[in-house]
C-alpha cells in the first residue's frame, strides 16, 4: 500500500501510531507527544484518539510510555511555579469513595504545620463525593479562583482549594471526556496519567496518594488498587517528585457522614479533636506522610505527633477558618455549624435482621445518596448540599432487627423508599462478627 | 456509576457495547444492528465506532457476530432482487493482486453458459488493480450505471459490471473510510463483513471467492488467506448462499500483463482461445465452480468443459462484445485492440544476473506500475490507462544477465528509473529452478 513512501513524505502519522500500539509496539516520547499535543490542538480528530485509546487500553503502556504520556498531558497546559512561596509544596490525592473527606482535614493540619498545600480538586460523579461540592455547602465559598487568585490565597495562608481551571492540563480534560464515551476509563495507565498530570500541574514537591480499595472504591480488588498505586508512584518518582501511596480500606464508608454539609461538620469535629476514630486516624496518617515527604519532619512518626499537635492546639481549625474566609466563605460555620444547609427531614433505616454487620456493599450508599439529590449522574446535574447519610453501624457492630443502621437526611421523598431499601440491603448482617478486622491502611508503597 | 439504572432507562448505549467487546463479550444480533444502523444514520459518532472497531479488531468477532455484522451492513442499503431474471445469479470475488483480471474473462464465459452475473466491483488502490479501472480503458465504457440501468443490462445480456452505488451497503462505505484512518483495516472478520455485505447486495444465489496468497496478495501468508476464506465461506453459507473459496497463488503476477488496456487485450486473447496458460487455467477453474454452484452443471468437471466450450465456440467473446456495447463501450476493441489506449514508449528491464527466476516480490510490481501513473495511492488520484508492465519471465524460467525480465509501457519518464530498478530488484534470480512448482490453486474450501 505504498506505506514506506508515505512514511518518508510525512514524518509521523496518527494512523501509524495507532497501528503500532495495536500491534503491541512501544511508543517513543516523541510519538506520545505528537499524539497528545496534536489531539489537544485539534489536529488529530476524536476518532483517531478513540482508536488509539482503545489500543492502549487493551495493549497497555509501560512505565516509560506512561511517564511520557503524563508529561505531555501536564505540559499541554500551565504548570504552577510556587518556588517563591515558603516551605515545600505537598498534596494528597484520593481515588475516591463514600464519606472520604480527609482533604478538608489534612489540608489545614499540614498547612498549619508549615507546608504549602496547593490543592486542585474535582467534583463528585456517580457514587463518589467531590471535595469541591463539599466546600460549596459552605455559604459563599468560591472554588472557581483564577490561578492568580489561587496563588494569592496560597501566599497568604498556605492552603488553597480550587477546581481544575482551563489552563490546567487541557489535554486531560479533552481526553477524559472522550474516554468517558468510548469505554476507555477503567485502565490503570490512563487513570494514572490523568491523575498525575493534574496533580503535578500544582507545582508540588511531593505527593501522597490514597488509593482506595473495597466495595465502595473504583478499584474493588486490592490487586487492582496496588497496580494503580505502583504505576502512580513510579510515574511520580520518574518525574522527580517524592511519591508514596497508601492502599486504604473502602469496604465501608469513611467516618459516619456522607453528603456535603454533614461531611463539613464531621471535618470540623475531627479538627476539634473529636469525630470518628477511623476518619481521624486516616487524616493523621496522611498528614504525617505529607509532613515527612515535605521534609517538615524526619520521620512519619514525628509527622503523626505534629499532626496531632496541630489538632490539639487548635491551629489546624484556625487555619481552616482562615482558608474559608480567604476564599469568600462564611468562616462562622466552624463555630456555628447550623449556618450550613440542613435537610428538613430525617428517617432511620432499620435493620432487616439481627446479628453482626459483616460487610457492606459500600458503593450503593453513594448511589442512594445520589438518588436523594446528593450526587450526580452527569456532570451538569445540580446537587442538594443538605441531604446526607449518617451511618450508625460499622463492620463488626452487633445489631438487632429494627434497630437503625443509618439515618437519612432528606428534602424530598420522591425516591426515599428506593434509597431506604437500597441502604438496608447494602448492609450484610451475619451471625458472628468478622474474626479479624482488616486494617484501615492495608499497605504502603514507595516509602 | 449508576450504570444499572442507566441501562434500565435507555435500552442500549454504544458505550456499553464498546465495553462489552473490549471485555471479550459476545454481541447479540440486536446489539450489532444497533451499532451499525445507528452509525449509518449518524446517531453513533465516529469516535465511538472507532473505539468499537479497535476493540473488535483486537478481541475478534465469532461466526454468529460476523454473520450479524454482514447482515446489518448488507441491509443498511438496497439488496437487488433479480428473481425475475432467468437462471441462477452467481458472482466471483477476488481479494486482489497483480495482473488479476479473471473477472473480465469469467463473466462473459459464465453468462454465455446461461447464468446471470451481476458484478459490482471496485477500483484499484495501492499495488492492486481494479476491475472498474480496467474497463474504463475501453473508450466509452460506463461503470456508473444506476441500479435500474444495471438491471436492464442484466436482463438484456446476463452480465453487468458496475461500481458500488450509493444505495449499496452505505454502512460499509462509511465504516471502511473510518477503518482506513484508524488502523483497523487488516482484520479477517472486518474484511469478511465488508466484502460479503457488498457481494450479497447483488442478490446472488452463489459466490465463488478467489482468495489470493503470496508476495503480491494482501494475505502474504497462506494461513491468513485460509482463515479469511474460512470466515467468508462460513458467513456466506450462514446467509443461505452457496459459497466456495479457492486459495490461489499470487507469488507472481497472473498472466503476462499488468496495467489497464494491456490487461483488456490479454483478456480478449484468452477469450479467443489464446493467452497465457495460468490465466486461462484459473479463469476456467473459477468459471467451472460458478457453473457448478449456479446449478448449470452437475459437477465442476462438467463446468470446466462448458467453460472451454464457451471459449472455443466464440460465444464468450461475443458475450463480452455485447456487454461492452450495452454499457456504452466501443465493442470494436474486441477485434481491433489498437482502439485501446497505448503508451508511447517501451523499455525493457534487463536481468541483473544469470540463473533461474526463483521468486518475485510481486507486490512491488504493482507499486512500480502505480509509480508510472497506472495506479493510485489515494482514491482521488487519476489513472493512466495506457501504461503497463509486460512480464517476460516466470518463476522457474532460465534467464541470462541482460536478458529482458519485463517490458515497461510508459508515457512519462519522471519515475521511470525508479520503477525500472524496483522491477529488476523484485525478481529473485537463483542458481537452480525451484524443484517443485507450487500449484496455481492451492486449496479449495467449502466445496
Amino acid at each position: 500500500m505504498l506505506r514506506s513512501r508515505d512514511a518518508l513524505r510525512t514524518r509521523m502519522r496518527a494512523v501509524d501510531l495507532i497501528r503500532k500500539k495495536r500491534d503491541s509496539g512501544e511508543h517513543s516520547r516523541e510519538e506520545i507527544d505528537y499524539l497528545i499535543s496534536g489531539y489537544t490542538r485539534g489536529e488529530i480528530p476524536d476518532y483517531q484518539m478513540a482508536a488509539w485509546l482503545m489500543a492502549a487500553w487493551l495493549r497497555g503502556l509501560n512505565h516509560a510510555e506512561l511517564t511520557a504520556l503524563t508529561e505531555s498531558m501536564l505540559y499541554s497546559g500551565e504548570v504552577l511555579n510556587l518556588a517563591d512561596l515558603p516551605g515545600k509544596k505537598v498534596d494528597k490525592h484520593s481515588t475516591g469513595g463514600v464519606g472520604d473527606k480527609t482533604s478538608l482535614i489534612l489540608a489545614p493540619i499540614v498547612t498549619a504545620g508549615g507546608l504549602t498545600v496547593p490543592m486542585i480538586s474535582g467534583r463528585g460523579l456517580g457514587h463518589t463525593g467531590g471535595t469541591l461540592d463539599k466546600l460549596e455547602s459552605i455559604p459563599g465559598f468560591n472554588v472557581n479562583l483564577s490561578l492568580e487568585e489561587f496563588r494569592r490565597v496560597l501566599r497568604e495562608c498556605g492552603m488553597g482549594l480550587i477546581g481544575q481551571t482551563a489552563e490546567i492540563a487541557p489535554a486531560d480534560k479533552k481526553i477524559y471526556a472522550l474516554r468517558d464515551v468510548t469505554a476507555t476509563i477503567e485502565n490503570v495507565g490512563l487513570i494514572c496519567a490523568s491523575i498525575m498530570s493534574k496533580k503535578l500541574a500544582e507545582g508540588i514537591d511531593a505527593l501522597v496518594l490514597d488509593v482506595k480499595t473495597g466495595s465502595g472504591a473504583f478499584m474493588k480488588r486490592e490487586e487492582d488498587a496496588i497496580r494503580l498505586a505502583e504505576v502512580m508512584v513510579e510515574t511520580g518518582t520518574r518525574m522527580g517528585k517524592k511519591t508514596v501511596a497508601l492502599i486504604t480500606d473502602m469496604d465501608q464508608p469513611l467516618g459516619r457522614a456522607a453528603g456535603h454539609s454533614n461531611e463539613i461538620i464531621e471535618c470540623i469535629e475531627v479538627l476539634s479533636g473529636r469525630g470518628p476514630a477511623d476518619l481521624r486516624e486516616l487524616s493523621i496518617e496522611l498528614s504525617a506522610w505529607m509532613f515527612y515527604l515535605g521534609e517538615r519532619t524526619r520521620s512519619v512518626e514525628e509527622g503523626r505527633r505534629l499532626a496531632e499537635n496541630m489538632i490539639a492546639s487548635g491551629q489546624a481549625k484556625d487555619k481552616f477558618k482562615q482558608g474559608i474566609k480567604l476564599q469568600g466563605g462564611d468562616e462562622r460555620v466552624i463555630d456555628e455549624p447550623k449556618r450550613l444547609p440542613r435537610a428538613r427531614f430525617q428517617v432511620d433505616v432499620p435493620s432487616l435482621a439481627s446479628g453482626f454487620v459483616s460487610g457492606t456493599n459500600c458503593e450503593q450508599f453513594g448511589v442512594a445518596l445520589a438518588m436523594l439529590g446528593g450526587g450526580r449522574e452527569k456532570k451538569e446535574d445540580a446537587i442538594d448540599h443538605a441531604v446526607g447519610l449518617e451511618f450508625r453501624k460499622r463492620i463488626g457492630d452487633p445489631v438487632k432487627k429494627g434497630e437503625p443502621l443509618a439515618t437519612i437526611h432528606y428534602n424530598s421523598d420522591a425516591k426515599l423508599a428506593e434509597a431506604k431499601s437500597l441502604i438496608a440491603g447494602s448492609y450484610q448482617i451475619g451471625d458472628a462478627a468478622p474474626s479479624q478486622p482488616r486494617p484501615l491502611v492495608r499497605r504502603i508503597l514507595g516509602a
